[in-house]
């Protein structure tokens, strides 16, 4: 007889006899019956067991527990009024079990497979089977699942060939740090795992694909934060002959078709844009989740000639002054509460938080009393505020007031509870500087990547004014998180040799590491670009979750390890000796 | 204007103005015109460049060659009779250009990107890029995205959950040559890439998913052949408490699922099915390619007594005698050709070939007095041996027979036209041996993992007649390839322990290499098994190719370089000294 899926059962199947498989959830011995909760990927299924339906059963029900894994041949009968459970789907039914097959035991289990398990991670970690077995892990793993799929019909809609790259590859000192596998053909050579599909979905543009998408596996040997793992997973999109527009364009179709079939959510397009200049002004952030207000407001010419040292000397040394309001909360910050607020955005190096309330119509506070009636007026008009709002105020280096004030206004939004969970903004963000200049190895490098293509209009300045060069890059943001992000890529080879020497590469190393690349330009290669999305953490925020250890099946704890394999782990001599390695001395 | 794909034109467009981007095939000058054939993914169009639309175009198309990357405006018009060319689907039609813009240019590519292109290898790889850029690689790419995408929707429509496992895992001696990957936190330790994720996938098992795929990217760092590469493509699929027989029907559903939406073909179902011992007696090959006859007859008890010392000797020496009659063409071997055979069959370990003719009802050859006329008969009988047939021989261990024998067939098959290129034979091999015995390290080693079940019927055998257990593990064949293999799995801690045991692990070896197996076997491990299809190699006989390589985007080489890349590669000593590794000083 099929099996059925225990989660399944209706009042429909009523007086039939089904086969099930599956797990103990818990079990009951009352009155001379037994109840076992029978668990499989579907949910959950009462069955009872009592002396009229069969002694046999009973008794083998007996010596059961959590996690037995059990098959139950039994009916499907109506439960009494009284046990109906409305909040599973199968609350209305029961199974009488006639028969009970132990396919294996278990012993008690290190910690409950519930819903809300109050365990380390460590453990959930080394025993993951098991954590993986409670429901808020299948559902993610489902949910993945039918992201994924979603994807993937789209893409394939849209004529893209989806696409494997090799994950043996050159080692290039640009970028990240590259996980290394030692070749054991060629003596003293090694092979890197991919940190992107970038340069072979390039060629495959030079190939004339066209149209190319991956999800694909990369590798990153950083230290790792919350949100990183060592080897992670994005979608990858290549096209040729699109402009940024419509590349820009068919990603928000994407999201469209993905937040509708997995979340059952409409999302409105064309998605906001905004350039990465106005996203640091009033965010202080070049992801901001705008999903609540407190704006960031410049106050540098309001202030530049104040009485307020601390405002005017930071605007005449180059920097600005900014704030945020806190609107009608005036009262809900304490002095403690600022001094707090205050430690926390030095940790951005900003050197002080400088605030006022305004109440009965004047500000209030420490510093009040530097600014003249006309520049209060002028900082009330430009900030809004009125009675009952606390502006809070950095002055210093440009970067410090976006990145402290940006921090600062994540805090106060959680604090405030602006944030509306279940909501999914996206934005785009351009018109990026296409370099970075590095103060310590006095150099710029690729804000992006080396590929990415200048914007048309700064070309001429790519030698003269590197740092005011824009990129044709455009990063898609989810509720402050940054999904994805994207280019137009350089396809003529002039053009990489420009960049290649703004990066401060001889033409022998251009040669060296990327010469395919350069030879490839040479040969009809078409105008390209695409993008790349995050995909661990577009599943996060899918599901809601928080860790995106949450989202991988078997992730690596910060310091790269997997607790139930125990890797990484020491390998033979003679792995190594094949390998042509020896470890070094230990100093 | 939006742009067409050049193939995509028909009489239908007539009139109409369309945008066309793409590479150019192809120039002719002709009476003071000039005609391009314009390339994109879709196929080919004619673009006319005459004075009368443009004179502006037609002096640009005058500096346009081979490759270049041209963006053109122009009108569809339909061709003169004359010229209309039916052997492609824009034949009756050109676009007349009114426009034409150069996105690229390009040097004379190395070789001509042509159907039949005659290029070496070598070069076809350094300059992969062009070569993709040939009609017959972009049909196989497209035909291996169909395929991905056919078994993608079967899976998914059975409820299967896609899921990925890690690429950094632990390296375990079983098995063949793990790549490694040096770990930069942990000193002296490594991660390994996975050569399946077998283990993984049981774990999703334990861990509830129930039915699992994966298009899972796998590596073995082993001495390549013309069908291995470093790293190749798997079909991943794993179930829990679905039996043997559920998993080859459910496996047969996907295959003809696959043909069909692939190839167009109905293959019929169940596929036949066949036990090891079977497909050694009768084809010499564990992986029998049953499109054409040939089948080996044993002989053995025929000849047991016979007065020809090399058939009798081997049989009373523990081998066999197994012949393979080639129907009706006596007359098409000659005595050199059967000189040429015997050293194809020497080199399988054979001592000779042996063989008979039938010629006027009569055994011919040098071996024919040896038999008397009842022995004769009897060959007559089992091999259906009649006029003009031709009899060929090997008397040997039986290993010796069935490699040689075996091997022979298939070459006997390709000189005589046997086989039907077109038609797509399935096969199960199915009751394979459990164990192997390597006679050089004096231990058993596991013929399939060490995590395949043994058959419920030998397991009391498995300690006193290791050799004769057999597996609940089935191969599935095609057209002579192994294309996949599966199994049962272990589910009980106690039958792996004794597994182990068998293969000669200590208990500390096993606890060392698999403790979290062993550890997850006893919370409650459903029963399980699954099935893994070499990807590559399917999609290789799908587009009716014989070179793996071919169905690679980017493959490596036989010594397992990229000549593109030039991967692997050096890397720097600050990079060696973060992964605490010296390169051993060469001897």
């Amino acid at each position: 007889m099929e099996r059925v899926q225990s989660g399944s059962l209706r009042k429909d199947h009523l007086g039939q006899e089904v086969t099930l498989k599956g797990w103990v959830q818990k079990r009951r011995d009352l009155g001379g019956l037994i109840f076992i909760d029978l668990r499989d990927r579907s949910g959950l299924v009462q069955v009872v067991f009592n002396p009229e339906t069969s002694n046999e059963a009973l008794n083998t029900a007996e010596n059961v527990r959590s996690e037995y894994v059990l098959e139950i041949i039994g009916e499907v009968v109506a439960r009494d009024e009284k046990t109906i459970n409305p909040s599973i789907g199968t609350g209305e039914i029961e199974v009488a079990a006639q028969s009970v097959t132990i396919l294996n035991k278990a012993k008690t289990p290190p910690f409950m497979i519930e819903e809300q398990s109050e365990v380390s991670e460590d453990l959930r970690l080394k025993y993951r089977y098991l954590d993986l077995r409670r429901k808020e892990m299948q559902d993610t793993f489902k949910l993945r699942h039918q992201a994924t799929q979603s994807i993937r019909n789209f893409l394939n809609e849209e004529e893209f060939l989806e696409m494997e790259t090799p994950m043996l590859t050159k080692s290039t000192p640009e970028g990240a740090r590259d996980y290394l596998v030692p070749s054991r053909v060629h003596e003293g050579q090694f092979y890197a795992l991919p940190q992107s599909p970038q340069l072979f979905k390039q060629m495959l543009m030079m190939s004339g694909f066209e149209k190319y998408y991956q999800i694909a596996r990369c590798f990153r040997d950083e230290d790792l934060r919350a949100d990183r793992q060592p080897e992670f997973t994005q979608v990858d999109i290549e096209t040729s002959f699109m402009s940024k527009d419509e590349i820009m364009t068919m990603t928000e179709r994407m999201m469209k078709k993905v937040m509708k079939e997995v979340k059952g959510i409409e999302v409105s397009t064309p998605f906001p844009r905004m350039s990465y200049e106005e996203a640091m002004e009033r965010y202080g952030s070049d992801k901001p989740d705008t999903r609540f207000g407190l704006e960031l407001v410049n106050l540098s010419e309001e202030v530049e000639n104040s009485g307020f040292k601390v405002f005017s000397g930071a605007v005449s040394s180059g920097g600005q002054v900014s704030a945020i309001n806190v609107e009608g909360k005036a009262d809900e910050f304490s002095r403690k509460d600022i001094d707090k607020m205050t430690e926390d955005v030095k940790v951005y190096g900003a050197k002080g938080l400088a605030w006022l309330k305004v109440k009965d119509g004047e500000f209030n506070g420490p510093i009040a009393k530097f600014f003249t009636e006309e520049e209060a007026d002028l900082i009330k008009s430009k900030t809004g505020a009125t009675e009952g709002d606390l502006l809070l105020f950095v002055a210093d280096k440009t970067s410090v007031v976006y990145d402290s004030l940006g921090a600062l206004r994540q805090k106060l939004a959680r604090r405030l509870d602006l944030i509306e969970e279940d909501r999914f903004n996206f934005l785009w963000v351009t018109d990026w500087p296409l370099l970075e200049y590095d103060e310590e190895e006095e150099r710029y490098f690729a804000a992006h990547h080396p590929f990415t293509k200048p914007a048309e209009k700064d070309m001429e300045q790519l030698h003269t004014n590197p740092q005011d060069v824009h990129a044709e890059a455009y990063d898609i943001v989810l509720n402050g998180y940054e999904l994805g992000g994207g280019s137009l890529r350089i396809h003529q080879r002039e053009v990489q040799n420009q960049m290649f020497e703004v990066l401060g590469f001889s033409q022998e190393e251009a040669e060296e590491q990327f010469g395919f690349l350069l030879e490839a330009l040479e040969y009809g290669a078409p105008p390209h670009g695409g993008i790349a999305l995050g995909f661990d953490r577009f599943v996060m925020l899918l599901a809601g979750r928080t860790n995106l250890r949450d989202t991988i099946l078997f992730p690596k704890t910060a310091s790269a390890t997997d607790p139930m394999t125990n890797a990484p782990g020491s390998v033979s001599k003679a792995q190594l000796d094949e390998l042509h390695l020896q470890l070094k001395p230990k100093e």
